[in-house]
């Protein structure tokens, strides 16, 4: 930790502030240049509070050293991280990261058993290793159609049974923690509650993989810091997801942060995939945006297909048919070949 | 709503869109201009998802004509909300909207008995209604100090016990809802959970205030949303707090939006207040930006104090010290009687 | 042009409103639904000023349904342009967009004659057909380094002799614009003139090729207007360049917004490229940024690179060096073939 | 300057580093923590570039000490500047800053001889000290209306000679410089030219105060560089004006960043005002927003008064009538009273 006192500080107060770092059994060591005098902090900087110490008149700066994250970052664990998807699946069943790419499809919401089968059967041919598909959903308005709940979740083992694939969904409350432990592959934590860290400290002593989507204005490092949350406990793993940030633009629902994919991999070990429905909002961008994200480096993504996108109770705009996806997903394999 | 259609439709397209909305007991009428075919859609256009409508290839752009909140609107509810802050006040007690003005203020987490005590006592000197104090901290990192917990919620008792303040502190998660209905006054929604609709639907049957503090990256028209959540079980009420918003500025913690205060109390019957202290993140800055929302309209205030803010466990960076608060109280006074 | 009245607007108002129209030459329909009356205004509205219309009482909200931009829009010319990036060309010269790919590649600032020299034939080698390079340089701080002025536009001049290459740089001031359209092959526009209409209105009767950068916190309607001024001189034609918007994310310098590349072609006929150097400021994303651009459809790039970048007069930072560049050219040429 | 060594640095790497920082003639001072290795680089470190030294394999970090800007701070100049607002008055003349408050008021666009004279006579009976109008209008689209030109300028005059108001308007290109020193008291910097350095250097040697309105996506010490920019050339001063920052806000044209007043205060020595109606875009919100900004510590304002909004050729919407205006400089009185 480096602090750079105030022009106006007091040799006094200065000297004040170098005992009481000693009185915390640190060390400050003085690297005065010309215009500012500068100490670095050395120590177990982890037990002070940075803004808490701004507060001392004779501070005017403190600058973080070491990054904010731990279990997540690579300093911790250096080696690609690759996950198992399927909690039944033997040492040869399908993985994501490390080298291993996987594709998630499926409808916004789950709306009836026909439909959840029929894009079942649909995406699994053309190579999706997950289904997707929500049963509870985060609707901003609480007049707007919620999901169809454990019912929903219901018709998803169905699709899985006859489908092979595992499946995705979103978590909203702990209290269906159990179910999902239970019933669900891989358990997803939607872009508003990435900070619900109740709900994270839960997930993280759960034994399933756990989507972690970014929030719509966190930063990448607060991110690492949601994933340590679910890491602390020891049992869960965690799958990064970008799915694009708020900004000021509205040409796009979001603005899909490709660059956070290099620079996820960059600093943390786990897996990173790419949501290009959400993080454009419209389907037509979808396809271009899947295969930047794959050129970027992503290891997989999570798409949103619907057989009849025009009808589909939420998020049409952002879906694509099963025929686009089906020639997307080929397109991914060519694009893929030519960056080896 | 109002449809826009493609350059590209054919008649026949539109003819089967119009015939598509008579199918849902709509009306398309169209308004067509020289350049553009237009369409404004009559009946009850709640039943239609604007997103699966815009996958439609005869449309080129949907533009909602309503507002998308209710309950928390002027619509709904002409006239100001004013609050009792107090549960067990009679008429006479503290209100907050409709006028009446009222700031909490208090140390970002309990700490101790004696430093809530001592807090408690000198806020209260200075006319603050509420007594605000973190039992339950969000914390970017699960390796930060998380909060006392119950503990702290004890000591927020025994200081409203001594000083007659009520009492407003976050909940984080819903297996408190119990201990939160009985023993607290007013429950905050943290910035992190205002979309974590889970919690918010919970809270709509709990019979205390619910003070909403806006999203990092929310727009005003989702905090009255996420309002129409908590108003939606008919037995809570909502107090609407502006506390900054994520923008490119880095000189400030978040951007305090003071201009939210008068766009919301046009919007909306519900009392709106400000929290300049994580609004600025400079304890400096509390100062000058509690009269601005002050002389912006606000009916109220939260704001950090600590007797050593140097020593603070979390936030000391914005929090001010009792004899600038009670400094500040009283130019409140001078200011809010020169806008009368 | 829709117009929606306010609930509490009375029907003198409204008539009132609907004679105004009419006065000006257009017609007002009404499409009254069951909660909100609205207006079609049919004619030419582009008389009217919308934000004026909404300082009548009567007037809840205007709302536009032709898009703001022209000339660059695909309504004004369907079909692609390709652009000859060198006056002296010849019909089988270099081209860009309608399916013709180029990249800039050259330092941040032209340092010396050597340099410019030196990479110059290294960028050649790799497949480059423009050599970029500041001669006169945007400083935030006007006690920085701000370019060689006309000397760096002399050594450029040398580099394009001794290579073929085209040459694109920078113009800050409507003083220079006599010898760059002398001397310059392709002209840029910086992210911070985006908006300087004087200087765009200027370059409009110049007869070179505009590279028009978009502004930090402009959208991509706002860019395409700036491109309406360029070409509305008749002379001038438009390469579009998205180069990271500002954003709260600190990773990168800004963030590339990578879906602006499809949506640009999707609104307009003209070449769209990606500067990765900018757009992230990191040599270490400029790779897989490239790439990212290239498969979502860019018809181009503009990458900094330097033979030393650590000792760069500026922006090291963000530079390749050669060897890079050469092997990020071969990959993107295997990418582009895998999405043909 | 500190530089932060990467994990992966070896210590020959690192010895060359201090190596290269001797031969630069700076002194590279260790102060390794338990963790990390950093390094206090002390000297003149302007001659850096920070950029560029990133670009070294064995640097994870580098953080600058010392603010960005230097004429425009406190360091260099400790008390606040109160400027003369006409060129042509004697000491006893309207200042600003120091102590000193003002306002400028007018329309958006000079319409017309009557226009103009009606809104100066009123404004100027209501306390304004300037009058504000546009002669050369930046306008998103070339088809916009862009302002009479030097016939407009004309009219400013005519009004400034039977008011005695001195006039502030915008100047778009270096061609008007000379008009613009001969005819006018204050000259406006609008936000999209505040990184328009040409400009900003030609204006330097001008001896005319500037109004530099902030960018809307510019940093606050990005603002402070570019009043650097003006004052670097010793002639001029400089008024800062925030007017709002662009967010993913749409309630408001912009997010008026009332915080910037205080943090420019803290940082600067030149006067601040705000400028409520392109901040909010409203009219509604002006009044509100303006008596905040006052709050908050404002020097000033400049504010859009139309007698007629609703027919006004621009920004009608943010323009308030004269009859509002007066009310609010009474308030605006009341409110500062209180201030004291």
């Amino acid at each position: 930790m480096i602090i750079v006192i105030s022009d106006s500080a007091t040799d006094a107060q200065v000297e004040q502030f170098v005992k009481n770092m000693e009185g915390r059994g640190l060390t400050a060591k003085a690297i005065h240049g010309d215009s500012k005098r500068v100490f670095g902090i050395v120590g177990d900087t982890g037990s002070i509070d940075a803004e808490s110490l701004m507060r001392n008149d004779a501070i005017e700066k403190v600058m973080k050293v070491t990054a904010p994250y731990k279990l997540s970052g690579r300093s911790f664990h250096p080696d690609d991280t690759a996950l198992s998807l399927l909690a039944s699946a033997d040492a040869g069943g399908p993985k994501i990261g490390g080298g291993f790419f996987a594709v998630a499809a499926g409808p916004c919401s789950v709306e009836s058993e026909e439909q959840i089968l029929t894009i079942a059967q649909d995406v699994k041919r053309s190579g999706a290793a997950l289904l997707r598909g929500g049963a509870f959903k985060p609707r901003t308005s609480p007049f707007a159609f919620q999901g169809l709940g454990l019912d929903g979740l219901d018709l998803l083992k169905i699709a899985r049974q006859k489908t092979g694939l595992g499946i995705v969904t979103e978590i909203m409350s702990t209290e269906h923690l159990g179910v999902f432990e239970k019933d669900v592959d891989i358990i997803q934590v939607g872009a508003r509650n990435m900070q619900n860290f109740a709900l994270l400290r839960e997930l993280s002593v759960v034994g399933k993989p756990v989507l972690l989507k970014r929030g719509l204005s966190n930063t990448i490092d607060e991110m690492l810091q949601a994933a340590d949350y679910v890491l602390s406990g020891g049992k869960a793993s965690v799958i990064l997801c970008e799915r694009g940030i708020r900004t000021f633009e509205t040409a796009t629902r979001n603005t899909l942060d490709i660059s956070a994919v290099p620079v996820l991999k960059n600093r943390s070990h786990l897996p990173v995939i790419v949501d290009p429905s959400h993080g454009t909002g419209y389907w037509d961008l979808v396809y271009p945006m899947s295969l930047a994200a794959v050129a970027a480096g992503a290891d997989g993504l999570i798409i949103e297909v619907h057989d009849q996108p025009a009808r589909a109770l939420c998020d049409g705009q952002q879906s694509i048919t099963p025929a686009l996806f089906d020639s997307l997903m080929s397109r991914i394999g060519k694009v893929r070949a030519a960056l080896n």
